[in-house]
Parts: structure tokens; sequence; C-alpha cells
């Protein structure tokens, strides 16, 4: 249902190494585990860590390129039926962008140190971007607000 | 100095509608700005937005396509000197997608209203994701970290 042709492109950038190589393996969020993860950011790229290490929480954008990408409603897991695909964070989306806010622990030439990550080892990476709490950081958002229709 | 093909192809899924057509016009970030934006999701893709309405605020995900994406190192207006790409939220980065955390006002037929957003009106929109406060919410966040280094 998808169309024939994309709009635009993507550089993968680097690779997230973390301890999973099956999804089942993976937790359901990055908060469900401590280990510390890999951001490999490709040499081409590196220059651009620059200043990174005074940022103690980022956002990093990866590709989730084992998903399928034709999905409008799907059914999670948890839940008894299908939903909206933009109700939800599953990989399975139109375009397969996944988000992580993560903790930087350590950074060594072109390798960051994180903790917060949930995805597969060797995911392909597309942004690392600063988490400023005055525009990011929304303590008191809801997602199971009553009363406004279509639940 | 960018690779000359793509790894990965995006489609675009609809448009922002704001009320800056000039990037001199755009506030700095969302949050100095009250204005309620639009955001048009394609028929296609309209089923997808089925309990969105539960949430409170939600992450957009949208193309820069005016960006120049070459730039690994750049001077942002406020600074001194030059800055690592990945340390700031500047449009020119090796993929364009930009990010906000929008507080949704309203939502009739495929067309949300919100408020946070502080783009160019007629931005491509890729993807539309719930806040979950638990794992995106990071209050104590610093972007100012002292004794790291590279600063």
């Amino acid at each position: 249902m998808l169309p024939d042709s994309y709009d635009a492109g993507l550089h993968f950038i680097g690779r997230l190494r973390t301890p999973w190589s099956a999804r089942g393996q993976c937790p359901k969020n990055g908060l469900q585990s401590d280990a510390v993860c890999t951001v490999e950011v490709d040499p081409l790229y590196a220059p651009g860590l620059q200043n990174v290490s005074g940022c103690t929480h980022l956002i990093l954008l990866y590709w989730m390129d084992r998903a399928e990408r034709g999905l409008v409603r799907q059914r999670p897991r948890h839940a008894a039926g299908s939903r909206g695909t933009f109700s939800l964070r599953s990989p399975a989306r139109p375009n397969p962008i996944a988000l992580s806010v993560v903790e930087l622990v350590g950074l060594t030439g072109a390798s960051l140190q994180v903790r917060g990550l949930d995805c597969l080892d060797g995911t392909p990476l597309l942004d690392i971007k600063p988490y400023y709490a005055t525009t990011d950081s929304r303590p008191e958002a809801r997602v199971d607000r009553a009363g406004t229709g279509e639940r």
C-alpha cells in the first residue's frame, strides 16, 4: 500500500552496538535495562561529535531496518484490539525511525557509551541530538487521556 | 563529502502548516510561540491516527528539506567558534530529520492541531509518535556539563 518511490534518502552514519542479537532478547524499552551500549560513529561523521561530551543526555535516531512499513493499524502484544500506528512506538511504521533518549556515560574517539537503548545489535544510526530539558522534557504528559473520543 | 548513494528511503506522510513562510520569521524553538499549527496527514496514512487523541503530547519527526547536509561542524549564531553538528539542533546535518515535542490541542479528521512547532509552512512530515513521560522526559538533563573535556 505504500508509494512506489521515495521522497528523500538517508545516510547511515554509524551503528549501535548492544547485547541483543534477537528481537525476543531486547528489553521492552530503554529503562528496563542498565546495559551500557556503544554508539559507533563512522569516521566521515566523527568530527560532528565535538562538544557532545557536555551533554548529560542525548536523543538518538536510528533505523529499524527489519521492520514492516505498510501497517497503519496494528495489534500490540499488550492490547485487545488493533490501534493506529501513530499511537504506538512499534518499529513497524511508514518511516521506521526509532527514537531513544539516552544517558551519555562516556565518549572515546568516535564511540559513545550510553545507557537507555533497547534495540538490536548492529542497528543503523541516523542522528545524534542534544537533549534539552526546556523543550524536550514534559513530565506531565499522558497517553491515556479520557473523554477524547476514539480510544 | 557525503556518500554518493543513500542507504534507505523515506516517504513523506503529510505536511506541517505553520504561520511562518521564511526562515527569519520562525521562532527559535517551539516554546517561543503560542501558535496553534496544523499537521495534515495524507489520506493513505490517516487510519494510523486512531487512538492518537488519547495522548496529551506527541513527538513529530519532519524533514528539513532546505537544509545543507554536508556540515559536520558549523558555527551557530549564538556562539563564538564552530561546534560539532551532533551537539546542535541545527537543521543542517547529514540526515536533516527534525524533532519537536508538541502539545496535542485537537484532532479533526486527518488533521491535528498542535502547539510547539517552530518550522516553515509546508515542511514534510515523517512520523508521529506518542510521548511517554516515563522514557522521554528527563528534567535533569543538562547541555553544559563542565569538566568533560572538549568544550
